[in-house]
């Protein structure tokens, strides 16, 4: 069962520049991050941008719908900023159908020491070969169908709408 | 959808003692990885025993099997010593029928830097959450059910019967 | 032989906020890196500010120099943000006389993974015990007098004056 | 001011074999960690041995004597098993009057999280730069002539002759 991994930035891939101090995008980490897993899925990592999600804008995310379209993976994982994730899986729910598509993101940068991000990763992997056909968000080793979820934004966690 | 926690031991929980050079038991990492991953998952979480798994005996095993018939939640998530996952997982999986149990562990210790741990903790949280009933044992991102699993001593992953 | 350290904050000390994906200080690391390093240097800390070097002011300089001057150990530590710790240097060189001051401070937050804040810490704690009177600056396994160092802002290095 | 870097084993490089679940020797990290602090003194790394220092033989240490008696650099630092790193230490002080000789390791692994190797490497390259001609431990942040330094098996720390 291969799984289509699309990378679009987010906390999980922050780096931290140490001439300016502030935090910034190179290379995704997933690669490492699946091989310290040991993971054995059958995976292809696709880069399509880096980005903040607060940055994210509807051609963002008309791009990420149409990879996603596109694939010949049934079974997609969408790496993604959680502070837009909700609105980045409203796009791909209306669009995609025939697929079992799940964003997951990270709290903390992996590359700092006490990241959520291998925890979510490995959810997130878990859930996109189980469930049935959707677009699902993976946080806090929970699992929400997209028309089902919002952040929290006072406790960074992920919820029922209406919690 | 609570999850009940069993602890074995096994690597995921090995600790270094720096007096003596060698690994050891102390106590389990479980409820220090949930808080870091933000798991919002309700879960009950009780040490059984904190043993190396080529050390643990039918008694053990009696043990494990008797706390998974008696735990009053229906998905329940074990960590235990690779080296004999998969006879536990027999062992469990002739006597428990009605509960979803998935079993994982780690090839290195969570304390170590390189640990696979917390990625297989989220895969075997997402996996309890979402399978049937069964056994079964979550490693390498993938799942297995308890009847066609074996672990591949030479590369130090799980794999389908007959690999 | 007593270590006074005094903590002002710096690289060393921030923190990733995960609401806001912000770094920024809470409270120092200082006694967390020596209990790591199983230091048995006696060491008392005092925390005189937590700031980003950049904006440290000359107020601020005045109360370091000041505590300096008032302490009652011989040799003392002062962590600080990279980017102004020559400027401190100086202001500490002109009016401590009678006491050996080491500067020091990380590229990286203590907190990431791949700090070098641990052993800038080790290196500074040793200069602090070796070094005669005056007032220092270690940084990247070396050790430069307040009146021959720079900081290079290309290669996020310090090197003799002129270099 | 160049430093000697002979690698003879000890904890510092120890590494976890995740099939057998044994510490093991594979290669120094001493390169990475020197990478890591962005160490900037000049270095030549040579490994003599990968041991643990309890199977240290009389013929492992005149190697090492032999080694930094014919070494051109003053200043030698010696990677160690804390075992016995005072006697080592011994047979260096007998031997070795005209350099400054610093030997440290690690109780824990650096490859485990919680290591205090990058600390210790840090003060042993300062006490090396600083001291006198002459033969040192440098752990726990100190450092201790040859003639005055014993292991303390219950706490795990070096400690003065008699303490």
């Amino acid at each position: 069962m291969d799984i289509r991994v699309f990378v679009t930035g987010g906390t999980f891939d922050k780096e931290y520049d140490e001439l300016t101090g502030k935090l910034y995008f190179k290379d995704t980490h997933l690669p490492e991050m699946l091989s310290l897993a040991r993971s054995r899925v059958p995976t292809g990592i696709r880069t399509l941008m880096m980005v903040d999600s607060l940055e994210m804008t509807d051609a963002d995310r008309a791009i990420i719908v149409d990879n996603c379209l596109r694939a010949t993976e049934e079974r997609i994982l969408v790496t993604h900023g959680t502070d837009t994730m909700e609105v980045t899986a409203r796009a791909l729910g209306e669009k995609v159908k025939d697929k079992t598509v799940v964003l997951t993101g990270a709290m903390v940068p992996y590359k700092f020491g006490s990241s959520d991000g291998l925890f979510n990763l490995g959810s997130a992997m878990a859930f996109a070969q189980t469930l049935p056909h959707g677009v699902y968000i993976a946080m806090n080793g929970r699992c929400f169908h997209w028309t089902n979820v919002q952040k929290n934004r006072k406790t960074g966690t992920f919820e029922e709408k209406g919690s």
